[in-house]
C-alpha cells in the first residue's frame, strides 16, 4: 500500500526523507514524486520531475519562463493525471504532499482534480495561513504550519510524525472497505442545498431514500457548487436533484469561488437531472460590509455565520432564469426544470422576509421563454418546501432514472 | 488511548456515533465531549456540555444570551484547559471536532490554546472555506468540507473513514515516543525567520547547533509570531533567539494575525533572550492590491508568493525601535538587543533596494533612548547576514543561557 510522497526536491529532500523513514516504520511504502521546478533536485525521486514535466508537455525551462500560477497550474494538473494512473492500477492508496507556500498550492490544485475517498493530505511548510482556504471542495487535510520544518527539532519531528502516522492510518486501515453496506449497492443521487433550502433538500431525501436511493448531499454556498459538478463529472451519481440553484446568483459576487460550470454536468454527461430555482431569490454576501451599493437598500437576511442574504429584484430574478434555462437546455440528457409558484425558498414564502411574487413570475417567465431542447418546464402550484412538491420532483426524477 | 471527541450533540451526534464506531474498530476508544448550547443534546456525552459550561462560569442561558463570538471564545477556553487536564493525566492522547460553520471555530480556537503534538483534527460539516484560515499557528490537521455529512451516502462515509483512520494512526502509532534520539536530550532555543532573514537565521541555527543546541524556527510573518509566543509561554524553550522582530512593523496592516504580544513571553518567562532588528525595514502587504496610500511611493520588493515588501521609513523605523526597545525593557530575565549596524535585512545592504542608512539610524537611536531596566542593547559594525554577527548574537544567548 504505496504512498505517493510529492515534493519539491530541491526544497523539501529532507522533510521528504524524514516522512518517508517515519511512514515506512508504519509498513507505508512511498513513491516520491519530484515537482519542483526552481532549484536543481538533491535527492532521488522514484517519479522524477522530468516525467511529471513531459506529462504537462514542457521542460524546466519553459516551466521557468511562466509565472508561478500558469506553471504551477499545468503541474498540477499533470501530475494529477500521473497519480490517478498509479491509483487506479492499484500502485498507490493515497497522496501525501509536503510543500512551501509556493509549492502547496501547486498539490492541493492537483489533489482537487483526484475523486473523494483517495487520502489525501498536504503539509506546508511554513505558510502565512493563507493555503488553509484552498482545500474547501474536496476532501483533503491540511495541516497549515508556521514552523520551518527544516530544521529537525522535537517540536517539528513531532508536528511531522503526527501527519506521517495520520497518513499511514488512512492507507493502512480497512476503512474504505470494511463496511460495504448494502447501501453501497444503492443507486447514489446528488443533491444541492443551502441553509434557505434545507427543509426542501431534506425532505426530497427522505423521499428518494424510501424509493432506494442514497443521496450525496452538497452545500452549493462557496465552493460547493464546484465540488458538485465535478463529481458528476467523474461518474460517480446516476441522476441529480439540482433544487438549489443559488449558486447562479451569487456568481457574480464570488466569480472565482462558484465557478462557471454550475448545471453543466449532468447535462454534458447526460444523466437524468430535475433542477429548481432553489435560493435565486438572494445574493449572498460574506458579511454586511461587503455589501455594494446597489444591493443596500433591499431586504435582507443575517445567517447564523453572519453571511447576509440580499434579496434578489425582478430583473436580477429574470436574467437568472434565462440563464438557468439556458445551461439546462444544453443538456445531452432528460432534463426537467420544476417551478414551486409559491414560493423559492424558506424565506421566500407569504409572510417571509423576501416574498416578492412579481420578482419570482419574472423569474419563471424567464425560465419558460429560454427553456429549449432537452429541458422540459413543470410548474406546479406549491412552496419549494411543500412536500407535495419535493415527492413530485424526486418521482420525476426516479421515472426519468428508470427510462434512462 | 482515549481521544476526546469533541461536538455539538444537539447537531452532529450522527457524524460522532458514526466516527466513534469506526475509531473503535481501530481500538481506539473516545470520550464524547458535548459543547453545544444552542438546542438540547440527542444523545449521551461522556464530558456533558454542562461540565464544560461549569469550567467557563457560564449557565446555557447566559451563553445564549451573548454573542456567538463572545459564548464561543469563553467555551474554547473551558474546553482547552479539559482537554489539557484529561491529557496530562494520560486519559487522553488526542482530540477530535466535528463541527459546523458556527461550532469548528469554537473547537479550533480550544485547539490553539494546546501544546503542539498533541495530535489535533477538525472536519467542519459543511465549510465555505473560512475555516481553514483559521488554523496557522498550531498543528491542527483540518478537513474543510463542503459535504453535508450528516446523509450517510457513501462519499460522505468515504470522507469519514479516512479521517477516523487519520486520527486513529496518529494515536495508535508509537511515533511521539519512538525516536528518543540524543537530539532530544538538547536544550531548545527559539529563533523567528522570515525571507528577508533567513541567511541570517540559517546561520545562527548552525552556530547554536554546534554549541549543542537544537533550534525551533518559526516564520514569524502571519500568525508565526504569535505561535512562537505561545510556545514559548508554554516553557518548552529554554531561550530565544529573536532575530526577526518583522512582526512589529507588519502588526498596524494585520493587528489580529500578528497579535499584541509579540517580543513579550520570553520577558515574562524571565527566560534569557537576544533580541535583533531584522525585517524591520519593511511592512509585508498581502498583495500589491492593499498597498495603502501612505506607503505606495516608497521602494517595494515583491516576494516568491506575490506578497509585498514597502520599506518603513526613518519616522516609522524610531516607532518601531521605541516600541521594540519598550517591550524587551519590560523582561524580568536577561535581554540583550543586538544592532548590525551596517543592514538589517538582506534586502537593506549596500546596493539593495532597501539600503537606507538614515532609516536604519533613526531605528537604531530609538532602541537606544528606549533601552532600559533588563534590556542591555549592543551594536556591532556588521549586516545582519555576517556569520561574525550572527556568532556574536549565538555566543551572547549561549553566555546567558549558562549563566541563568
Amino acid at each position: 500500500m504505496p504512498v505517493i510522497l510529492v515534493a519539491s526536491l530541491d526544497q523539501s529532500a529532507a522533510i521528504v526523507e524524514y516522512v518517508r523513514n517515519r511512514m515506512a516504520e508504519q509498513g507505508v511504502d512511498s513513491l516520491v514524486a519530484d515537482v519542483g521546478f526552481r532549484g536543481d533536485p538533491t535527492h532521488h525521486a522514484d517519479i522524477p520531475r522530468e516525467v511529471v514535466f513531459e506529462a504537462a508537455e514542457q521542460t524546466v525551462e519553459t516551466l521557468r519562463a511562466m509565472s508561478a500560477d500558469e506553471a504551477g497550474g499545468l503541474i498540477a494538473s499533470a501530475l494529477s493525471s500521473l497519480i490517478l494512473d498509479y491509483y487506479l492500477e492499484g500502485k498507490a492508496d493515497g497522496v501525501f504532499a509536503v510543500g512551501d507556500r509556493i509549492f502547496a498550492p501547486i498539490a492541493i490544485k492537483a489533489m482537487h482534480q483526484l475523486p473523494f475517498g483517495i487520502p489525501k493530505l498536504v503539509v506546508t511548510t511554513p505558510s502565512d495561513g493563507s493555503v488553509g482556504t484552498m482545500a474547501g471542495s474536496r476532501d483533503i487535510l491540511i495541516l497549515d504550519s508556521v514552523l520551518d520544518l527544516a530544521s529537525d527539532d522535537r517540536i517539528s519531528r513531532g508536528l511531522l510524525d503526527n501527519v506521517s502516522l495520520a497518513m499511514s492510518g488512512m492507507v493502512c486501515g480497512d476503512g474504505q472497505d470494511s463496511s460495504p453496506s448494502e447501501s453501497a449497492l444503492k443507486p447514489l443521487v446528488a443533491l444541492s442545498t443551502t441553509v434557505t433550502t434545507e427543509k426542501a433538500v431534506h425532505q426530497s431525501r427522505i423521499f428518494l431514500e424510501g424509493k432506494g436511493y442514497e443521496s450525496v448531499i452538497f452545500h452549493v454556498t462557496g465552493p460547493g457548487g464546484r465540488t458538485m459538478e465535478s463529481v458528476i463529472n467523474e461518474g460517480q451519481v446516476i441522476g441529480v436533484l439540482d433544487i438549489t440553484t443559488a449558486g447562479l446568483s451569487t456568481q457574480p459576487m464570488e466569480p472565482e469561488i462558484v465557478g462557471p460550470d454550475r448545471l453543466t454536468a449532468a447535462g454534458r454527461r447526460g444523466i437524468p437531472q430535475v433542477i429548481s430555482v432553489g435560493g435565486l431569490d438572494s445574493t449572498c454576501f460574506a458579511s454586511d460590509a461587503v455589501i455594494t451599493d446597489s444591493f443596500r437598500h433591499r431586504p435582507s437576511h443575517v445567517r447564523e455565520d453572519l453571511r447576509v442574504l440580499v434579496r434578489s429584484s425582478a430583473e436580477e430574478s429574470a436574467e437568472l432564469g434565462a440563464e438557468l434555462a439556458r445551461r439546462a437546455s444544453a443538456s445531452t440528457g432528460p432534463t426537467l426544470i420544476c417551478l414551486p409558484l409559491r414560493g423559492i425558498s424558506s424565506l421566500d414564502a407569504e409572510g417571509e422576509p423576501f416574498w416578492d411574487p412579481d420578482a419570482d413570475a419574472a423569474l419563471f417567465q424567464a425560465v419558460r421563454d429560454h427553456a429549449s431542447g432537452a429541458a422540459r418546464v413543470v410548474e406546479l402550484d406549491h412552496h419549494i418546501d411543500d412536500p407535495e412538491f419535493c415527492e413530485a420532483m424526486v418521482n420525476s426524477l426516479t421515472e426519468m432514472i428508470a427510462e434512462d
